[in-house]
């Protein structure tokens, strides 16, 4: 797909929110870690995704200084070069800056971008409403709205989806509440949009939300092991239950294992998950394990940990995954 | 007061969140009205107050672009020159940005940053504490964190600010939480340092926060009606409850009339409070009330209200303020 | 069954929340309406339900007075005769009033209590394993565990179920939460017991539930279409996915429609619900539709609009409902 | 003041709101320590104390059964004996069950009764008040409402006071919310009623309360330390600004010494502050520090920790406690 080529409408299928490597061995403070973050996306992309998020929660988007989101973007964009769409984070407080980075994104040829209400103050549906449909008329890509009150302290409404999606070129909704009554409630709503795609955010509700209709996930869990998500959801696609019950409690254990190891912060929640994550990355020489502040990542006894977490759930075995380590 | 000149140690009495005033007349998107923004800081000069603090959330600074924060610090320090210090917001989800952005700062002389925390995830005290240990050592000005949980979602707590008191340009803490039971408690914790300055946010609160030790106040209403917050701040200062009890009494008239107006959001909450100070400045003749996406200013008949309550209050005949009107 | 038959290990199916019909007819009060309560466990019954829950939220339980209580469990256990297990909720902030009340139960006949955690105080996750350990060995009857943290303030953590499950008199969960990943974790936890039961409270999400193995549901909705739930039920269990997804697009159409009306609070909030499944018992001359303070029955505009609503979604021709009206 | 009596209006000063003094040494479970409830109630009324709060939240209230509140509202009134006015919490999910209370309430000679929102259902605002206007038709004695969102999650929002407040046996507001600016906005709304009393619960927002206007408190510490607070309410009374400061101070230490032993819990939540108060009255020799579930009396080493900061803080030597010990 180079730029310009269209993004499937619905988009379908696993779209890995992706984790940024970033590395803190260069003297004027963080950078990215190219060679790691090139190796990621070939470890991704090998395992049949049919989609990139970058820039999002999982990706740290909102903790990065705004020049080293602009090289992430074009490092992506000019490798995937166009074999899945580019999805590309631009929630910002800011409308200004969120405009000025969808406009390097379609510069450096990305599909799409992925947008979460303003995160700072109070906001209602009715301002919601304004903002999304003022922001998307200058927006120069497809826009996917993104719903995460844990973090934005906002969900989209329904009343208020109800009007965003007669707004063409907003195209879907990635939800990440963990609401699974809101979910259903919105595919109803998104009916009468056959090009609209409604996305998972959690990778434990993917199961029941492919069975009952949903489009695809946002699976973080996509970058470790993307082979799982991909079979879960053709698994739960074709309504063969009995291989989705099996993936589902693979990623049950995923989540109980990988993502429970940090010392503090809840189970699951993102920092949790991307510390793992990268532990993990780490382990398998596919990139640093370095956080953007204010996270940090793991220390070794719990890296440890994760190690003999890869160990136990045999994802090198199962998965096909690299066995080499950096460790 | 010029650039270099040293902060007051501890930092006393009224230091406005001024307003940040906005035009939508120019082709090519917001700007800063500038002409506005003069008047506007002698406005609050001419009140008594004693420094300045923009792009705080009042100033809709997380809403700006860096662009335009970067014009206003430069503008306003320029303006102000040295007469009181200049304190800038630089909360940011990324400490780059921050970091940049009191760089900024300085270099246009201001005298302090103002800090909250990092804003979108889930963020631990733990990782606060160390999040402030790190930036506090690469900001080039002294700090004033910033404690606001309804928008950062965290507080500073008790145990996390004994160890920060402890870091050298940290000097005070702005409380904007409303909850004066952790306003006692941090007061208790900030008597180690002689140097500290605890302020306290919400200007319902100003009267008992003085009366019982506060050193002053960041009040909003004092971009409209300066020396009312001045006068409330001195009769606290010197135990004169009887006077304390009747300017507290107008404060709250100015919330339950300017501040309660904007048909949507709730009675007090910034995006309410800044809608009815700009449309207030704006009938007395001070600056336009264009707000920042995903605000809308008052619509006219609000603004008459406004005008209607401006009257009632009589601000203008007992505190001195303009009459000219532009409305 | 009669009393003493033992209950089913692991209990599976439907088990509705039973609504509680009530009467202000009587000069000294509310009292039970007796003859709609027959009706109603008549009705409830021929739809194959596999056991009834009385007084829970749906029941209104915790604004009843203790007489009325005691009243409903003896006239519910008398009439069901063992046909299916009786379930009462005994929840309450004082453990003696708990206690006295499964007492009661136990004496009329009942097969088990359902109990939630205290719901008055702020309570730690240790004082409720404790909590749970002391009032199991004081009580008659095993017990279902409740959660529904948006009412009680408080959820069983995973850590401490894994506690409470070891407990033998504790025989399932009831898990109202809402959040199907703490559903999925609890799942994985009672894989050890064998004869624990793990029901579904919100209808919305019994389809997914069951595909992913849970025991059953407590659906407000069977009591006005009991059927409809069971056949969910029986389609999910044997993996039936077209059945599933056209039964749960049923359910979904009854939340947003019976569910909906009440003119204030969340749609599909109890009381929400209760008001419209009481108004479409009342509509279809199964019961009357007062409510227990501080709720009140839908106003008569508001029955119409379910009586509209019961003849669009045609619950009487397609799900057997008697067609006779009191209205 | 006997039976009849009627209660001053508006109430003012302290009102403490008791502990109640419970035993476990009895084999049939919880009891009175009756004894030590004298010595209590004495030792209260010796500090000088304008009226006594029982089956508060401080009381543990919701956590008896019916028949200890019943027997606790007599051995009070009885002792009383009408030297101050008895205020009987009656708060409860089920409007039948406060209306019993507060009869058997009035029956033994108590004052006034005190009623928070039924705290299971979410309740609107618009239901709120007609559970008001309802039950306070009902109820046989004055009564004051009791606004605690933390438990009850439901604040009387200042739209729905501006009508409860017509309601002539309404008769004040006991506000814990610890939210002062909504403070200052019920003061302004019951000014127009010269008999209503506003007192504030946290007892560290005592001295700003009242140097603003607030007629009392109800302040928990009182059952320990009663003069402390009786000193405290009348230097804010008189506007002795000094004294207050002082005495603030010490509030605030035995918050800080006190309130924060248990082991669990928030510093300042309820149950903390019962199990430091009871634990400092049986180091005191005046009552057992038995709690009712789901809480427990502090352990052995906590209790010593709070023999220490009695000690420290000499409230035996200043306030004149008894030095007599139980221990």
């Amino acid at each position: 797909m180079a730029s310009g080529t269209p993004l499937p409408r619905p988009l379908r299928g696993i779209i890995p929110p992706l984790v940024t490597p970033l590395s803190d061995r260069h003297p004027e403070g963080t950078r990215l870690d190219a060679a790691g973050l090139e190796r990621l996306v070939e470890h991704v992309l090998a395992g049949g995704v049919q989609g990139l998020f970058i820039l999002g929660t999982t990706g740290e988007g909102p903790s990065l200084s705004y020049r080293l989101r602009c090289e992430l973007i074009d490092r992506v964009c000019e490798q995937v070069a166009g074999r899945v769409p580019v999805l590309v984070g631009v929630s910002d407080t800011s409308l200004v800056e969120s405009v000025n980075l969808a406009e390097h994104a379609a510069d450096a040829g990305a599909q799409a971008v992925v947008l979460a209400p303003p995160y700072y103050y109070p906001v209602g549906q009715d301002e919601l409403l304004g903002y999304v449909e003022h922001i998307a008329a200058e927006l120069p890509l497809p826009v996917f709205l993104y719903n995460l009150p844990s973090h934005t302290k906002l969900s989209f409404a329904p009343d208020t989806l109800r009007r965003v999606i007669e707004i063409p070129n907003v195209v879907g909704l990635k939800d990440s509440s963990g609401d699974m009554i809101y979910f259903h409630e919105v595919q109803r709503l998104a009916e009468q949009r056959a090009d609209w795609s409604l996305l998972v955010g959690p990778e434990e509700l993917l199961a029941e939300a492919v069975l009952l209709g949903a489009h695809g996930g946002v699976s973080g869990g996509a970058n470790l092991c993307p082979r799982l998500y991909v079979e879960l959801y053709q698994a739960a696609s074709r309504g063969d239950l009995t291989r989705v019950r099996e993936l589902h409690a693979r990623v049950m254990q995923i989540r109980q294992t990988i993502y429970s190891v940090a010392g503090h912060g809840a189970a699951g929640a993102p920092p949790q998950v991307v510390a793992g994550l990268k532990a993990a990355l780490r382990c398998l020489g596919i990139c640093d394990d370095f956080m953007a502040e204010p996270f940090h990542r793991l220390r070794d006894a719990e890296r440890r940990l994760i190690e003999n977490h890869l160990a136990e759930l045999n994802l090198v075995g199962l998965w096909g995954l690299p066995a080499s380590r950096l460790v």
